[in-house]
């Protein structure tokens, strides 16, 4: 049985993380990780007609470039999943129509890279799949009118604001029995989650997803804990998507509430990509938030040894337009992975290239 | 390996189909399947403030529903699965939030419910679960209003259009080792499936999604049964979710230019929901119509053995109403699950009941 406690799981076949890329504006390369992000556009149309075409767009090169870097093509995806914020998600399902593969659509909100991961996860280790690309993506102009106001109104950001992400990332999954000859990262493995449970503390301010979202990961957490018997100085990092300043100090809280510390190895996404820019007031959000800052800030490092072993959580906001108008609190999630240095030398040998 | 093909799949471990359970509205029940449903409305806001309230609270009754055929409640499942139509998903995160149950939210538009099938089968196949909730919801008025006009404006029917089914349907999976002792049905289980690809033919008619979703069907049955070596003669039925009587006659032909005959077999929960009446002009949609004529006319008539073998594959529009203005054609895709008569009699008797 992979399954563990209430809602966490192992992965015995321990699938690789061989490969990412990420695709972001200007605003996110002028931040502090700037130099990590693979491709970098100044104009965030991408000179398209449209900022959800371009979001779609960049959705679709994020997953082509992880791909190209291991000199494969989409067709040789056994399975793209993924999402992201607009409706209908759009911009996955129009970038899945170009890239030819498989495609299973996800709705999470924030938490879409992390909801990804597990899911190809659980197809490696039942068999169903030997090489998997995750991605999400948000664009900070197709967001704004979606869920807020129209960018030419130039309303003024609440002082718990963040700033969508405009960005994708992808990571692309392999079992290790896949045999990817010349993979990028050789040395990290996902081993095991937790699958999220919506969590409502009956928040209704839509401009403080912080504290929306803020619950839903103490919960994960406090579970993941629970059910793998783990406590948090097992991990060097527990990571999570887009609570921004406000919602990582409501995140402390409500742990310390609970008797749990994580602040020694806590850090999120959020607040990592823009650093003190007080314009993007609490930090950033976004699903393409902690799917970019993942792919290229975090997994590298994990690759290189520098984490040991990450708890990886993003966190969505299950709102809609609609919902606030007629209400309603902020529903949120969050589902969690573990990713660990792991090295897979020893199994390089005797496996050949898929195909 | 339980990869089959390109995209196909097969499940050694057999997932069962234990319970199901649907909720529709008046229109539904007055159709030729009316006696088939659990519950039905009358009123379809169920006296709550809106539709879409009303449409989640559907969604949760049809999965509240199916578990108290079995005795149990929503906090014993290990995971819920599901989607609708609405814009992130309200209906269903609302109603997770109400059940409590490890959530995986999906976009899959009116594929939903077999993207949740075939994904609950892979979760209990790899271990990770073995109490499954596979859900899916529509309402005729909350998706007028999303996609279409304001009902207020009283606009008039195309003649390729469907009316989307207010309904929501529910089909509870269990491992074959979880002993469920005293499941609705004993003899039905999920053998295998195709992963749908996004496919675009460039129809640009948002009246006229049968046209647009017959292509992504006829993808996943030439898959399924080139990556199986099967036959449509294997079946005893191809149930299509909604394509309606335009996009049957479409899908029909497309397959016959690939020298394939699906025509004794075939079926379309579109179709059989509202029968002849010409109010609904090519008939239903909605995720909803595939889920809550699989969950309550189909899965007990597989129980029965009155069907042997079927091949079920919900299909998809994943259009919004911005791609539509933006000019964008509609992809659509199909997911696939084989779902089987097999009896479980030999394996009731030395397992014991969860917890």
């Amino acid at each position: 049985m992979a399954r563990l406690g209430k809602s966490s799981f192992e992965f015995a076949s321990k699938p690789q993380l061989i490969s990412s890329a990420s695709f972001v504006s200007e605003k996110e390369r002028t931040g502090p990780l700037g130099g990590d992000f693979d491709v970098c556009c100044k104009d965030d149309t991408l000179g398209l007609k449209s900022w959800e075409k371009a979001e779609s767009r960049m959705f679709e090169s994020a997953v082509r470039l992880a791909l190209f870097k291991l000199g494969r093509r989409s067709e040789e995806l056994d399975c793209l999943i993924g999402g992201d914020l607009l409706d209908q998600i759009i911009s996955s399902g129009f970038a899945a129509r170009e890239l030819r593969a498989p495609f299973i659509g996800l709705y999470s909100a924030c938490s879409t890279i992390t909801e990804a991961l597990m899911l190809g996860g659980m197809l490696m280790e039942g068999g169903f799949a030997r090489l998997v690309a995750c991605a999400a993506s948000s664009h900070f102009s197709s967001v704004e009118r979606q869920y807020r106001f129209p960018l030419e109104m130039g309303t003024q950001s609440t002082p718990t604001a963040q700033r969508t992400v405009t960005g994708a990332g992808c990571v692309l999954l392999a079992s290790s029995d896949a045999g990817e000859r010349t993979p990028v990262f050789e040395n990290a493995a996902m081993t095991g989650g937790t699958i999220g449970t919506v969590v409502d503390y009956g928040v209704t301010d839509a401009s403080n997803m912080g504290a929306a979202m803020a619950p839903a990961a103490a919960h994960t957490i406090k579970r993941h804990l629970e059910d793998t018997a783990r406590d948090p100085s097992d991990f060097d990092l527990i990571l999570t998507g887009d609570l921004g300043r406000f919602g990582t100090e409501m995140l402390l809280e409500l742990l310390a509430g609970e008797g749990i510390n994580i602040e020694a190895v806590h850090e999120d996404c959020g607040k990592l990509i823009f650093g003190d820019d007080p314009k993007t007031v609490c930090g950033g959000s976004g699903a393409g938030c902690a799917a970019s800052v993942f792919a290229s800030h975090i997994l590298p490092k994990v690759d290189a040894g520098e984490y040991k072993k990450v708890l990886f959580l993003a966190t969505g906001a299950l709102l809609s337009p609609v919902s606030s108008l007629q209400g309603e609190s902020i529903p949120a999630i969050a589902h969690a992975v573990v990713v660990e240095h792991a090295g897979r030398t020893e199994r390089i040998g005797n496996t050949k290239r898929k195909e």
